[in-house]
């Protein structure tokens, strides 16, 4: 690509508008296939992914994350963990939360790389979620993924100094 | 960069062998810029990173995870979640296994990116690497990640197929 990595993680934003188009489905399939190709505990793979593109679905999702900037998204992707396939440590770590997550910042680096904009959003209603869309038992939605092309602008990112998150030495 | 992000995923592997050749600081700080730029719940940045590289130090991750190629690599970053800082949502799931996840992906691509080699490392043992390095009360130590030069190739991946993961409709 044309970006290194530093720079397409600086271009990754929250995107909270999107415009009225569709997503070609040459990058959707790149996209996943990044995805697809995601690391996890064991190799477990842990995750589905439901992609939502109808009026009907879209309406529903918009029950359990109710936002009008939301309401902009051309689809969504619907990232679920396993939990019946999730790694679990000895000491009872669950490790599915750190896998879905993995997969999903591969889905925001590609869109980002693809020209498209994202935002993980996981301040929604999961219980309504799984509900709506019938999601099996071991299904739990863990984040939703708008999924477009950007109609907003990114703002200049906040992040701690190097010095509050890494330590040379313990 | 040389690769683009599909490649970049596929490259990365779960090196388990090392050359006895230190990492350079340059290479270093951009990985390190990589993983500080990570999104997060909330943007609260939950994390803390240490890095290993003295004998003393490593000698003590080694018995958190007793493997001899574990003992190859040349430095480590263990990655540790800051659980007075994570996003809790209202239904009370917390986020910082989630934030730690993309962060810790980001130094893994990052770093393949760079030509170095890393490895997953989160079945060790967390209660003993939080009391050998005397980690403060709201740390917990998520991945340690071994980080230097391959000595080692990586092997075929194996992944679900496609249909497995990804669902057209819900």
């Amino acid at each position: 690509m044309e970006l290194n990595l530093l720079e397409l993680v600086k271009n990754r934003y929250s995107c909270r508008a999107y415009k009225l188009l569709a997503v070609e489905k040459a990058k959707l399939d790149y996209i996943l296939e990044c995805v697809r190709f995601a690391p996890s505990a064991v190799n477990n793979q842990p995750w589905r992914f439901h992609m939502v593109s109808c009026e009907e679905e879209k309406a529903k999702l918009w029950q359990c994350y109710n936002r009008d900037w939301f309401k902009t998204a051309p689809m969504y992707v619907i990232a679920c963990m396993l939990h019946d396939e999730e790694w679990v440590r000895s000491d009872g770590k669950h490790h599915g939360d750190m896998d879905i997550a993995i997969a999903v910042e591969h889905l925001c680096l590609a869109a980002t790389e693809q020209g498209l904009a994202t935002c993980w959003v996981c301040n929604f209603d999961a219980t309504l979620c799984k509900e709506l869309f019938a999601l099996p038992e071991n299904e739990e939605p863990a984040v939703i993924i708008p999924l477009g092309y950007a109609a907003d602008e990114m703002k200049a990112k906040s992040r701690k100094s190097m010095d509050d998150i890494v330590s040379r030495h313990v």
